[in-house]
């Protein structure tokens, strides 16, 4: 079978035992890279990758990322976390301290199309995304067999008009159930309920197949199609309220041409949409994305 | 002076003085082909170069752009118009002969923004862009002492709520006075007038300085960084009524990244505009570019 | 499971059952086009796509790529291709006429690395690839619970120094008993040997994993990185008898920094690497390639 | 005249005046970013920017970039420089700290094709490449009018067999009263001497035209038609002994088809060329590029 070896996740997780990642934010002001350091190297850690980001001088605000090597990691990390808070308190920041070999949980709903939901599946059994797949929901049975031949739950919940209250309580029990960290909505064509948004702001990962803001909504590539665009596109971003209108992390497009009909477009939109939506759902797993405003940084 | 010696456009021209295009388009049926070839084998031609496109059956509309070489052109072509002229009338077609010796007219609108117009200017004297540019109109006075140093007719005229109508007055007649085939908007900042654009009509083209459809309007860069795209694009489209939806016939877009200020994304976006207009008035001028409906074909 | 529906697979067979293709080269002169083109509409058929290229004045040859529509095709092509005989011999051309509804018959040849046997057998199944996958082999057991399970026979068959002849004896033996129409190198890290590319010439398509000429040979992704490259890539070729150095189909890259390790640069490589050959492939199976000296054309 | 005002200009070097730039490079070990910054943060520094990068465990490299504001910038930066010594020596590190508003001295080198030197002028009068461009160097005269129109002092030096060493200490010479930081070959075609190579070690920025290690030497267009190659590319690169095979700081690619032939590729690669040269001068402009080994770090 196609997938990782549980020798190779560990050999992953071994290597990575003692990896750290601190995602930060607060107030821009001198002397906040010199305490962060300070402290960590004070805690015996060695920084590998630290990448910062400020805002424009108004609104002033600090972004940071840091990746750390710290010995027993396992055991210190609570310690570390508490002996942090001072610090965070007197700067005002807002942060988390993750360990990387920890496998974040993911589920994935998909509605008919599969190509989106395979690469995901192909990209995680290669190794490429580190995480657990814990489950994947979907308003339609299609493709029961062939994610439980990757060994992954598959609930399948239909989704009709009387029902949908009823429907999105069993996702949520069902996603509850797995322990989910992030949901992927992997061209899963239904709203999801403002309860859902909440309870997940900012977990929540939807791939639109257009480049956004073009061609919000229905039928895209039919719109893309109808306006004569030389370029189609698809774009990851977290799900909010308003319909396709959350924040990107991630977009790209591919060149067509007049000779390209609708159905084409979408063959060829595929290949970005999965493309893109593999790249935004693997920077959220390795804590590279932050939200500011309506816009994400994503740290390379 | 970085221009094209007079020698090089003497060998251009008379390297191509022989080659001619057609650009026909017709309901779709059976034999059109056969015709237009078998017509062209008759008057002596040698066809180079033939690209077909027929829309979807429902519509049914047949197009085609051909090269072909014809001994003696520049004195046959009138009798080829007449001797084409009955099966044109068979087959219902729209159709244009040009020779590709013949060095279209242009006039290039401006504000003062300078880089699309010097890509122009920098294209044309290279010999990239097989055209006369015979004057160029801004409302400003800036781009003057440039212009004239590539010995064109620069003319400045300043245009304001009062005297508007007056102004585009001024404008027709130095484009008319300069024989346009065809006019190019280079970042010029105004709206022209419906008369111009009917008498110009599918021969204005303007550089939008966003991916199309999305940021219509003033101030596409500030409108992407609000939005917090992952992309910056440009679109090169005929003007219609509309603002900024006219056939596309161009656009491309550029990678950016949350620490791009607006004033880095207008920089950035800068060498797309004037890539992607470079690229739509070079394919306008080679009789590249087809419209149908609000859509355009670009034969490569 | 995510394959195409028999009914879908049916549903195109029947769209295109009057659908046919033709290849053609010959010495270029006046009046090529004007014969096929009547000879078609003699027939009946109606021209959907025609694509032609004259390589220059000096070696003045003539290339051809048509589609058409012609009623009851299955019954008339084989009195067609007698028709068109004389003409092919006025003109000296080599040609082809194929049914785009005969799926060909496709042997992937495969190694250990599964991502680019993935890809072709990903959007096999969901008919992006109009072939018969008619048999996988591979000098590894690794893939072979995958590649039954969509129904493909699987061929272990391992080579050594030792019995090298002899496995590629059992290698024929299968691509022949296939009826294999051309053979896909899906990184099979095995050289090939002169008998079998005699026998299937310009019909192997082989992946190479770097932007060829560069990095011919051995661990490329080894040499990008020490020569620190910013850009790696992936070229489609047919095979030759010299080491990566066959005519390119598809050529395409992926930017990289120096951040990358050689584990990186591999791991973003797979996903140029998949879809190059896929492209490919389907450029293939379209009949839209055409090998002229060591050089393709590839028909839009 | 399109060109920077003196008040823009002074406008930039107002806006940067107390911003520095700290680049370093040291063996790995745990405190260094600890140290900088509590040593930044000591002299009153607001890091603004900062990017890291270490190598693989075995090497165990650490590089890195900062930029930071400091009140009084100019007074100060002197004794910075001092006070930061202990540091460094305890860490064993090469670095550099320079004014962002100190503008660079550039002497570009050039022979007969413009596009690569007006695409740096232009950016230049624009406002992009904050530098002072000194002098332009020239083995023909071709460019002198042009050059002078910006205000920009041109040597020609014509190079032949015999006056080869004595045209390079002319050249020497000029580069040597411009006072010139960084040598730029714009498409100059000759090979500079070692002891030229010597005095500006990973300071003459080179652009070669194609995709680097592919066809190295002369004529890569005509190779790289030869080899019917997808996609044509140019490679900056700093330039060392050994011909075309510096440490490579950018590369770009343009897709092509079979339909162009050498002219052709020609007139598409100058616009990779010029862009990606462009590029590589901006950043090296900005002390984003360090050099190790025979490879690049370029800091984003």
């Amino acid at each position: 079978m196609y997938r990782l070896s549980e020798r190779e996740w560990q050999a992953y997780t071994e290597k990575y035992k003692n990896r750290a990642r601190m995602l930060i934010s607060c107030p821009d002001r001198p002397g906040i890279v010199a305490a962060i350091s300070h402290f960590l190297y004070q805690q015996g850690a060695n920084i590998v990758q630290s990448d910062q980001y400020t805002t424009d001088p108004e609104t002033g605000r600090f972004f940071m990322r840091i990746e750390f090597e710290l010995t027993n990691l396992e055991e210190r990390c609570e310690v570390i976390r508490e002996a942090f808070r001072p610090i965070a308190a007197s700067f005002d920041m807002e942060y988390s301290l993750v360990q990387a070999s920890k496998r974040k949980k993911v589920a994935i709903f998909v509605s008919k199309e599969d190509h989106c939901l395979l690469e995901l599946l192909w990209r995680w059994k290669s190794g490429e995304l580190y995480a657990d797949i814990s489950v994947v929901i979907s308003n339609h049975p299609d493709m029961k067999e062939t994610v439980e031949s990757f060994g992954i739950p598959y609930h399948c919940i239909p989704v009709t008009k009387e029902n949908k209250p009823q429907a999105e309580e069993e996702q949520i029990a069902a996603v509850s159930e797995a322990g989910a960290d992030v949901i992927v909505l992997a061209r899963y064509m239904q709203i999801l309920s403002p309860r859902f948004l909440e309870d997940y702001a900012m977990r929540i990962i939807n791939i639109h197949h257009s480049f956004l803001p073009a061609f919000v909504g229905a039928k895209p590539y039919e719109q893309a199609y109808r306006r004569g665009v030389k370029l189609i596109g698809a774009t990851a971003h977290y799900v909010t309220e308003e319909l396709d209108a959350g924040p990107i992390i991630e977009q790209d497009v591919q060149r067509v041409t007049h000779q390209e009909d609708v159905e084409t477009l979408k063959q060829l939109g595929r290949q970005v949409e999965r493309t893109v939506l593999a790249r935004a759902v693997g920077w959220h797993l390795e804590d590279r994305v932050l939200v500011y405003g309506n816009k994400t940084i994503v740290f390379p």
